[in-house]
């Protein structure tokens, strides 16, 4: 049987469902799929290509003869298991934010940084949400006029806290139409102390905080953006915000050129022609980037590009995207299938 | 019977039902109160301290002896009513943008520019709710640093748009939640062509677009926050999203200060002492700002205040406030309050 022995870890979450659909859809020839879970949910039963597949408990054999692991159970499992996989052979896809910052790791967003994959040791890191689709948007703008500086705010879907969270936002939502009392438990970082209504109300705090007031997700964006766009001198800052939407983030993004010359005609022109970018910009008609037309798309749409009045060289965007897919699963996906392409796809002896 | 005859134009409105409530609350000695709004509503009882109240048709004679008039029914109805008011012997407050701009007229934000009020020619202006909150928020800072650039995404409550659309968020909101059909009729401007779901979806679109791409409420914090502060260098720019909130607005805000020195501390300080402002800040505890404990509050509430990490002088905060009481209605009421306190509650000869 020719093609790729892929194993799923973390198959039951809201990412790995994504994923196993995006392997479905994929180009990506495979041979057969495994499905990993903790033990918790190993037995359920899910589907690939219409048949039915047993949920495994992941242990360190489970990648025998696995060729890919798409990861997506959260950092510690990630930090145990991955170096298992690698052990025997697996290349490892991880979504998590376990490695994203080793300088040995690839962080890579095909449409921005595909050459980096040339540098994998057998793992490569899938960047956070949140930044993938900034870096999507901004990269077609950054390659022809450079990128000096970043201010983004974004409104991001709980889903990324997992199917928990959306379940959270759902039974919150109702019980605040009824009028009913409702114990928040998850949101808005599962782990932290304290446990906030996203119901009708935007929370602030994505991941938990740092000393310097910054949350984790806010440093995920600054370093993560550097890292993919390959240059540390590109001023990035960010505030992460957690909204009711249970797909698809949306982001409001300024910025700063570092040449000049650019037009919103040009701009659009650029974004229309990028790998990945919709464009839906026409005030007139009322057209511009939605999360309910994002979800289940793979793609990052673009609008509401129009320049700073007052300052040269800088302009908004806004940009959405599903960020299960593109911000996890697609981009994962999307990831092993460059590296097919490339010849890339086993681990470095 | 002492106290001031004062009538509210748009009685049964999202923000005239608070003007009445913040009227009730009011240190204003009222001598007697009448409730006017269009034919349709004309007839309905409302309550003022314990006392039935019906409402009565506006017509230009509502106003014979009236000393202030509160304006909350549109622009159309403030811009034809207005003067009417005024001829007649009322100070009016108008809480719609027909006047704002004006410059033989003051716009008002009492925390910020107080002296303003005594110019007033028998109206005063009450600014655009997403603009009140933030100046509040920043001005304390713009005394004693100066502020050079504001760069503002807001997340704005659907109650900006008037009770229908807090029904629509509503109704629309158990729709999607019972997976049935919902066609919006309100959402995102009741007035322009298309319609779009605001549940579990935020809509970049508060007000119609002008020709740059820019919508009106966006141009609205860009020239009204420069008018307040009395400062047309400091540079503004906004992006205005509605996002599925019943009540009050959270805003971004990134600004650079003019001058060197200021620490997240010594902001902190200076805020805590401000008028207006509660300061929410401690991510230790991960406290900072909802909608949700700003709603039915007179104050705004900042948090997240952190530096810029790359940019000298440049900082973040975060605000959250009632768009209907200190973004409307409580505004307006402060207005009267300190008109009458300066001995200005009368309409110059």
């Amino acid at each position: 049987m020719s093609g790729y022995n892929v194993a799923v870890v973390g198959a039951t979450g809201a990412v790995g469902t994504r994923m196993i659909q995006m392997l479905e859809q994929s180009i990506l020839p495979i041979a057969s799929i495994k499905l990993l879970a903790s033990k918790r949910s190993a037995g359920k039963v899910l589907h690939f290509k219409g048949q039915e597949k047993v949920v495994e408990e992941l242990v360190p054999d489970s990648f025998r003869g696995i060729d890919l692991a798409l990861f997506s159970a959260g950092g510690g499992v990630s930090k145990k298991f991955a170096p298992e996989a690698i052990k025997r052979g697996a290349v490892v896809v991880d979504n998590t934010s376990a490695f994203r910052m080793d300088p040995d790791v690839p962080l890579v967003v095909p449409e921005v940084n595909e050459a980096a994959l040339s540098r994998h040791h057998g793992l490569i890191a899938n960047p956070n949400c949140s930044t993938i689709q900034m870096v999507v948007a901004l990269e077609p703008l950054r390659k022809v006029y450079g990128l000096k500086k970043v201010i983004v705010t974004t409104m991001q879907a709980v889903s990324g806290a997992g199917n928990r969270a959306i379940k959270e936002l759902h039974d919150e939502t109702q019980a605040v139409l009824e009028g009913k009392d409702y114990e928040p438990q998850i949101l808005p970082v599962s782990g932290d102390k304290k446990h906030y209504q996203i119901a009708f109300n935007p929370l602030a705090q994505i991941d938990v905080f740092e000393e310097d007031g910054y949350t984790h997700e806010e440093w995920k964006m600054i370093h993560e953006t550097k890292k993919i766009m390959e240059d540390e001198d590109i001023q990035v800052t960010a505030t992460c915000v957690r909204v009711p939407v249970a797909i698809a983030h949306s982001e409001s993004v300024w910025f700063e050129l570092d040449q000049k010359g650019a037009t919103v005609s040009k701009l659009q022109e650029l974004l229309k022609k990028a790998p990945g970018v919709v464009v839906q910009d026409d005030p007139d008609n009322q057209i511009y980037p939605q999360a309910v037309n994002a979800a289940g798309k793979k793609d990052t749409f673009v609008g509401r590009i129009r320049p700073d009045q007052e300052q040269a060289d800088a302009f908004h965007l806004y940009c959405v995207s599903d960020n299960l897919l593109k911000g996890a699963a697609w981009n994962s996906v999307q990831i092993a299938e460059r590296l097919d392409a490339l010849n890339l796809l086993r681990v470095p002896k």
